[in-house]
């Protein structure tokens, strides 16, 4: 059974439809996880090989086409009906003499859609350069467009249902980053401290488990704070260093990310004290001065004035939406809170701000999940703002 | 600092650079994580943009290109010379307008190699349609080959050093295993299951720690055995069921995937005991059959020949390499126990075989992961090969 009321995919649906109409588009042919998972219900850990799922304007309900393996999941997830529920054959899995986008086009052929025009996801994760060339092929009659992103413009504002599961996760989030902090000591193996950090994001609350987030714990200390995407390692904690924690919790793949920064020892130094002070101060302003109807730009514009104050700037973005989605990211690659976004505010948008400052060999981050609210903003989680400091 | 011995990167390289002539390619671009981790040592959670290692035939060593923010994690984990590690701007990254791949092409270009045969791993996970489109356009007078899967089987025998990767990773995958039947219990809600594993993966040993597996636990219970790749959810395990295995440790990227079969209760069914002892002998005796210089086929025969007697037979294969890997999987995509296979098996090939027969409505899995040895096998972890019984 699929986990939202079948209205809720009719919906997303008939709002995918209006976008492919827009664009051009009579059947989408979507692979990514996340996409696969909001228009049918689909979740399993199958993307590692081809699957996706088509939308036709004239079909009132997707078709899901993946492994002859994982019909029975298909069946157990999502809201099809079997007549839509496809699996491909063992024997076209990993060889060079047929591809399982070859058998996709099939499919799409026997519909009678083999002369339209069929949108593809070019830049998504696990919708392969070959497996493009292969669809081509059996559909030779067809008309390709770029699709990319369709779907997760779609996504950008939230169900009800949705927020509710967002706020889940906020409530595990409490207690991921909780034990982080807890667990972290001088001694304590960085492999260790992770470990509790996953016990805790699966784990979850009494009421409800956790789900695996879209991307592993990143908890680095020392000269490794200037290299983000490493991952832990044997080595223990040190004392009078900071640890920068980017972390999630995930509640039936809806994210609720949250990042600090703790500092281990009786003596943070008072820049990074100075600099952690400014940095909480701009995240709550930024946070209070969010309205709907205000511009994705604007929001980051806040917060550049008041860092301008200090005679600081920060490079990249400083939030980008997110919610629903699989490895090996969160985000949603759409909306930014950047100069130039011009996405207008609606209320039930879901992001992520996440503001990190980092100096020659200091830095600090603090970060908030939220939604915007009918009248500002609602925060999934409720840790302190502010610099963790472990004695 | 990477992992291994520079000298240990320079025969990679060489034994890909013979591959690359004789498929008559030049300059060969990888997305492939493990590929990069491979040839380059490069490990960081940074697959979620475009990246590559590129390899020529007239270059000593690899040059690296990624996001700049990944620079420094390149610098610490390559055994490559400053010069060959080059980030590509943030304005890359996200947006319509220009693409990583457009700057590797440049890149490319800029080392005189734009008018050689350029090899692109066609199906590679992160290697997208949209990546190669966008390569092509900046090297447009560059022939392209399919190079996929030509460093995967480069990667098929493993060094030594590997295989101490790999011991380490067995050493932990007996701990993991261990937490799992330890923890299953009528009642134990599955997320609090999976959480003891993965905290288990993660600490690993007093002596070393465990890294993230390619693949999340998989510990299906009740009807949803026979949808093997969905997840966990917040049900507690019941009594007199079954609960299939499928985990995995991890060192330093490199896997050792474990499956059993648990039963809760003190009633399993009979024929369920009976299939679990013919399964295990039948394990017992393909793993003693293997020995250098026999065929892939050949090994999945003594299988086959076995469970034919009982009148029955596993239609997929029953092992495939496996080794260095990110997610999605940590299947290596080259050499299978199955029948057609006539890969010769040489010592530090690496293997999970994984026997798993179903049955109506029960059925039994057990695996090993083994290395072919001088004169058989070697297993990784020791878990005894039996239907686990928790009354």
């Amino acid at each position: 059974m699929a986990l939202f009321a079948n209205e809720e995919y009719i919906d997303r649906l008939n709002r995918t439809k209006a976008r492919m109409g827009e664009a051009g588009i009579d059947v989408l042919v979507s692979s990514d996880p996340a996409n696969m998972n909001y228009l049918a219900g689909y979740d399993g850990w199958s993307f590692y090989v081809p699957q996706c799922v088509v939308v036709s304007l004239d079909a009132d309900t997707p078709i899901w086409i993946g492994r002859s393996m994982d019909v029975a999941g298909a069946r157990h997830t999502t809201f099809l009906p079997e007549s839509d529920i496809i699996g491909y054959p063992e024997n076209y899995i990993q060889t060079l003499e047929r591809h399982p986008m070859n058998f996709v086009g099939d499919v799409i052929a026997e519909r009678g859609w083999g002369q339209k025009t069929v949108g593809v996801e070019m830049d998504a994760y696990y919708f392969s350069a070959r497996g493009y060339a292969e669809l081509q092929k059996h559909l030779p009659d067809a008309r390709f467009a770029n699709a990319d992103l369709l779907v997760n413009w779609v996504r950008l504002v939230k169900s009800d249902a949705e927020i509710a599961l967002m706020r889940e996760a906020g409530q595990i989030a409490n207690r991921v980053m909780t034990t982080a902090i807890d667990r972290l000591e001088p001694g304590v193996r960085e492999c260790d401290a992770v470990a509790a950090v996953y016990q805790a994001q699966m784990s979850g609350t009494a009421e409800f488990g956790g789900d695996y987030p879209a991307i592993v714990p990143m908890m680095p200390t020392g000269e490794k704070t200037s290299a983000p995407h490493l991952t832990w390692t044997d080595a223990a904690y040190e004392n009078e260093q900071m640890v920068n924690l980017e972390l999630a919790a995930c509640r039936h793949r809806y994210h609720c990310p949250i990042a600090r920064t703790a500092y281990l020892g009786k003596n943070p130094p008072a820049k990074l004290v100075e600099l952690a002070e400014r940095t909480v101060e701009g995240l709550n302003l930024t946070l209070e001065a969010i309205r709907p109807d205000m511009l994705a730009e604007e929001v980051e514009l806040v917060w550049r004035k008041h860092i301008a104050k200090f005679g600081l700037e920060k490079e990249s973005r400083i939030g980008y939406a997110m919610g629903l989605n699989y490895p090996p990211d969160w985000g949603e690659h759409t909306a930014s809170l950047r100069p130039g976004d011009q996405t207008v505010l609606k209320p039930n948008m879901t992001f992520h701000m996440i503001l990190g400052m980092w100096m020659d060999n200091y830095g600090f981050e603090c970060s908030e999940s939220f939604r915007v609210s009918e009248t500002g903003y609602e925060t999934f989680s409720s840790v302190p703002r502010k610099l963790f400091i472990k004695e």
